[in-house]
């Protein structure tokens, strides 16, 4: 799915989620066992695919130990 | 559906919408008129009784017209 098809805060979380992962050195797959979520649901969450919902954004948190509001923060 | 089986985080996310509600004097009806979403659906999000998804939480923090990080702001 080309990114330009894609909604502009599926992308920004997306983003987000693989600065904060990349930022503690953490691989895709070490997200998804510390989240409990699979590693092709995290990359397609990175990729921006995901319309993820409340349950799985805050195992992500708790998994990258940031509060759900880092996860909406925009960094330039 | 008892809010003690309800997941804390979506109660919390669904009392931070009725905050930012009812601080704005907006019925349901017309949170859920300027969201695009369905009054019985705002409803049950603000009773913690769903796993809204990202498209969705972004509709709400739109009509409310706050940034994304304030629905997820804990306030006493």
């Amino acid at each position: 799915m080309p990114r330009t098809s894609q909604k502009p805060h599926r992308i920004a979380f997306g983003d987000r989620v693989r600065a904060l992962r990349t930022d503690r050195g953490l691989s895709q797959e070490k997200l998804a066992e510390l989240s409990g979520l699979h590693r092709t649901y995290v990359s397609s969450v990175e990729r921006g695919e995901r319309n993820i919902a409340l349950d799985n954004i805050h195992e992500l948190a708790d998994a990258l130990d940031v509060p759900v509001t880092e996860l909406f923060e925009i960094r330039p």
